[in-house]
């Protein structure tokens, strides 16, 4: 979704028009959840992003206020945003979602089963690490 | 992200494999919070989908086991599975986020404040009714 006109005002379709691309969310699972943080890092995630279509995502979750840059210069890392650190229950629904219906998933099971049984809790502790992290 | 080869086994991934393209997500989201089930009301949508993007995305649906026909015939109506339903927590979570950070949102104020305040019960009462409305 590339175009940059506005829809629509409804909320489902505000989130996808800022962040709803796949390549756009596999960035932000990167900064939230791993320790990538740069241009390479990005590149580098399995699943394989064409180097354009990675900057082309960037600008556009920074256009957005999803993430920044700390510090000036090239090679300065990539941090979230407030706004992006605020997709963290997005993520952690995504996350359980796929586990329940994905007999192959990745994510590991105790940190699912903490999403379900402990889901506020674990949003505090995750948002403070990461606001830590991040500089937030 | 039309590929159908697998990614990685990454859960966020996962999920944007399935559904993760901004159009697929629209039909669940028409699916879910309105009475357009189906083709032409799709279509209709205020986002302006183009009609190939709409065939291609309900097959996705479809094939994926989120969406499915009710009857037969071309005029049958399209429904939420279960898999689809369990999306549920994914809305509320983009929808609250949209609430928070877009000041043109269209979401309810009533509706985002009881996903804040009453998330669960929230949860508990669309499933009930969403269930019945699509027949689970």
């Amino acid at each position: 979704m590339q175009r940059t006109e506005r829809r629509s005002d409804c909320p489902v379709n505000f989130a996808l028009q800022s962040f709803g691309d796949a390549w756009s969310l596999l960035v932000i699972r990167d900064l939230m959840f791993t320790d990538r943080n740069s241009y390479t890092d990005f590149l580098n995630a399995e699943e394989g992003m064409a180097t354009n279509v990675l900057a082309t995502r960037l600008r556009q979750l920074q256009a957005r206020g999803l993430i920044r840059r700390r510090g000036s210069g090239r090679g300065a890392p990539y941090a979230l945003t407030e706004k992006g650190l605020d997709l963290l229950p997005v993520m952690l629904e995504l996350i359980a979602w796929s586990a329940q219906h994905d007999r192959r998933t990745a994510a590991p099971k105790a940190f699912v089963a903490r999403i379900r049984k402990d889901r506020e809790g674990l949003i505090k502790e995750l948002r403070e690490q990461l606001r830590e992290r991040h500089g937030l």
